[in-house]
């Protein structure tokens, strides 16, 4: 929960890539001290808005998977478990929801950009862009809204809480994945791996679902 | 050029984020010192294969992000520039070809992947899995090849040059951005933008080519 309000908090101050990255580490230092007080946790601000503003990797998930990075030397299941969780759960949780409508605590000065429960909705990927506008879309409210913004500082609470869990999970040895990839992913990779034979689709790679964006492999070039 | 080595060498000792992010760090540690010899840029491991393989935002654009955000406040418009070129710009470039194809430097015991020349390709965005396909597509070298991985190790090097080329010229004021964002970009945030109202379109955000994924815009839900 420290880690919820924590990372609630440095949205705030620095955006959702900064956030989730300055909140786990910060969590760090107040448990374990140096060598933690030396990160300089401002260089994770260029993740905001999708990397300075793209829409592409969602600034939760990079300055979260950062962060498992900076601690543990097998980061990868962790992370692909964090990415696949992400693109599957219903965000935000209920549970940042009800911190946020709650008493939340901000930096000095910052007002709340809005104050009340907000729909939730699967973001369908890891990018910037998929998550809003999947949001946007399901809840009515504007990519340019106050409560599109107090979403996204929500989710950088859920993102950071997640992360640590799983960092938690690692450390005390009981991390089992249970998030699977996305059946076209599965289904696709049958042929399209990564391997020598371009021929045969072999010229292509990753753990995203591919209908999202290839959404007739009729159609596209196939 | 002594970047451009770096990067290389990086790259062969950790992969395509960790390559570039290294490079740049160790660059500024010969020339700086403290406190880039504080930076543990073993954090930025996990940005490989589009993040721990999942072919999302590209490694070397992601590392060399993070080292642009460490060195300069103003890093929004280096960035911007960055992703920019990367998404237009044939890769690998002659000049990283010609160096690897020389006497590249490589840590001890690593064997070169590739020592060939190597086709170029557009990328026409900052997504590994669009890097890789467009590469391998264009030159016939699957994405599990040991050409494509060479391939990968040039374009760390690539993007490692033109950070710091980016900083460099910010640094002696006569940064000028000359790329500009895709027209599909501009045309369709005509309507499509951040914004209030999800009835007119204003569910979206970011400076990424909208026709990439969106193939027919009339079919994709409009």
């Amino acid at each position: 929960e420290r880690v919820r309000e924590l990372a609630y908090y440095t949205f705030y101050n620095g955006g959702c890539c900064y956030g989730a990255f300055e909140a786990i580490v910060a969590a760090l230092r107040e448990e374990a001290g140096s060598p933690f007080d030396l990160i300089p946790t401002d260089m994770m601000r260029f993740g905001g808005g999708g990397v300075a503003g793209f829409g592409t990797l969602c600034g939760t998930l990079n300055g979260a998977a950062a962060a498992i990075n900076l601690v543990t030397s097998s980061a990868n299941p962790l992370i692909t478990e964090m990415m696949s969780w992400y693109a599957a759960t219903m965000l935000p949780t209920a549970a940042t929801n009800a911190y946020a409508m709650g008493n939340p605590t901000r930096p000095e000065g910052k007002t709340q950009l809005f104050t009340g429960d907000l729909g939730q909705s699967i973001a369908h990927g890891n990018l910037c862009h998929m998550s809003v506008t999947n949001w946007s879309r399901t809840t009515g409210f504007g990519s340019g809204s106050a409560e599109r913004k107090e979403r996204c500082a929500r989710l950088t609470a859920d993102i950071a809480v997640k992360a640590v869990q799983l960092l938690n999970a690692q450390f005390n040895n009981v991390f089992v994945p249970v998030e699977s990839l996305p059946s076209d992913n599965v289904n696709c990779a049958t042929c399209h791996k990564e391997g020598d034979d371009p021929d045969y689709g072999q010229f292509t790679n990753g753990k995203m679902d591919c209908g999202v964006c290839h959404v007739d492999p009729v159609v596209s070039p196939h």
